[in-house]
């Protein structure tokens, strides 16, 4: 039996649409994904977020009716409080563009609009491996270097709507330092994305010809941080090294972040994880960012603050979107 | 006349007990300073700050019993809900003693408790540079860094009580970086306060035969950020150089503050200036705070993100207990 009300997450990417049907305590009653068709703009998506909603499947004694409010979260730039899409770079048909006042009126419910990043980190919060922290900076590693920082009731969105842009973090301040692709030199997004562990693995290979990885590249492979993680489970050096540096710039990242804002933990998702939870090679990289980043911060901060992996997968933006709406809804 | 109701805040430091009488729009309407006498101990201080309170000069028309609350601000290491100092370095015979309680037994009024630095942040949030601002980052450079960081009504406490050690942000990884009091290499600490800017200073005069930095020391005075302040003022080059690059390593921990938590503006108080608003060294100073951190933030950030010095000067510890009886009090 759903735990009604019932709130509607919606995750909009650059690619696909995710739309669940979420219940007060958490649980996914009916989901679906849709792509964003993002060249067709943002009236013909909010038309077919609209239909997938009238389609899923309410449970027994429930209705669409019993939806009291929905949560939208999507990628940046964007202006929260006013609901709009400024610039954002993986919607450029979307530019300026009021999505949370369109969606509301399109499905005629209250909608409440948040980042991508804390949309994700508020549903690790609620019911992910941040479930029994009262504060929490979630990092995500994808393509870049996403965060969402929860410190109680708080979501720390920003006065710019740019709060918690952690893969900006500098963690390397030498002259050698990477450029992000912000422009900036040093950035943790330089290091510690798939983008980054490529670029930091392509610069390497050549020193390294014993590599692994050399014969698939050989084979007309595409280097990725897939095949990097892959080739360190099956025991290269090389590949391995990329694999703990990445978990060295991290734990310096983690390590300001603690002691600035001295949260219950720091929960780790994304696809970049190096195998996760289950995998020999995710652990070592796990460890090796709790030992960097314990080596750097207070003792009882290092004894206290947990440092782990997420739970939630995929779905943690559009749970947390739910969330969101759940808890924020006026 | 006094805005009732009134609101007592007591900055209790290693030296002195600060504490005013303050109105519900942040008038200090009496305040007085007693010595702490820190090795006769908590009871004894808190006697005498009871004694003080009954003394205070209170407005026409109000009395003692117009205060409803008291705010009392302490150097960590504290348990801030607890109301415990734990092992606080610059109270070391109040090891482990339940200070709020302490205190509240012997008024006889609702006592809330807060780290030094949170309630200096607040004091400028209430009614100082932070008026305008609906988030803001405090640091504050004297013997230490402290900080303290406001998010709308949140104040970053922190689960452990260590909420906004920013003093303990790395900003420099390279091998040569500075060892801060904590043990740590590369904290903004061990660059930017006062014990810091002493030690580069220290370590740099060798090279700077033509300072005249010199001259002072060989009249056996002590060398001091001051001194270093005066100098620099004078137009000595060393000093100036120091000045110029304490305000670089600020620029970086600021821009990395700016990057995680994008607040309205950030304020910088304590002592060590350099001469502060009024001065053209202390003017340049902040100027090149302000260019450093923008130079490594979004231009958007950049451009809105507000950085300026504090304007409560030694009060605002006082001031902002005060305000955060007036606005946390059960």
């Amino acid at each position: 039996m759903a735990n009604a009300p019932l709130f509607i997450g919606i995750d909009l990417g650059g690619t696909n649409i995710k739309i669940g049907l979420i219940d007060s305590l958490g649980n996914i009653h009916d989901r679906c994904s849709i792509p964003t068709l993002e060249s067709e703009g943002p009236q013909n998506a909010i038309q077919r977020c609209s239909d997938a909603i009238d389609q899923l499947q309410y449970p027994s004694a429930t209705a669409r009716s019993d939806v009291v409010a929905v949560g939208l979260a999507t990628p940046g730039t964007m202006d929260i409080p006013g609901g709009m899409l400024l610039n954002p770079p993986n919607l450029p048909h979307w530019c300026d563009f009021p999505v949370r006042d369109a969606l509301a009126k399109q499905i005629g419910l209250h909608v409440e609009f948040a980042n991508d990043g804390t949309a994700a980190a508020y549903g690790e919060f609620w019911i992910g491996s941040g479930q029994e922290m009262s504060s929490m900076i979630f990092l995500t590693l994808g393509t870049g270097v996403g965060c969402g920082i929860i410190i109680g009731e708080t979501l720390v969105q920003g006065v710019n709507s740019h709060g918690a842009e952690c893969g900006h973090l500098v963690v390397d301040y030498s002259d050698s330092a990477r450029i992000c692709g912000c422009g900036q030199p040093g950035h943790l997004e330089a290091y510690a994305s798939a983008t980054g562990v490529v670029k930091r693995t392509a610069d390497g290979l050549a020193a390294h010809r014993d590599s692994t990885l050399n014969g698939r590249l050989e084979q007309d492979e595409r280097l990725s941080a897939k095949m990097v993680s892959e080739e360190a489970a099956k025991g290269d050096v090389f590949a391995r090294e990329i694999v703990l540096e990445t978990a060295m710039y991290l734990g310096r990242g983690i390590a300001d972040l603690i002691h600035t804002i001295d949260p219950s933990g720091v929960v780790l998702g994304g696809a970049m994880n190096f195998g996760g939870p289950r995998s020999s090679l995710g652990m070592d990289f796990l460890n090796e960012i709790r030992r960097v980043a314990r080596g750097k911060i207070f003792p009882v901060l290092a004894e206290r603050t947990r440092i782990d992996f997420a739970r939630l997968g995929s779905v943690a933006g559009m749970v947390g979107a739910a969330g969101i709406a759940r808890q924020f809804q006026a």
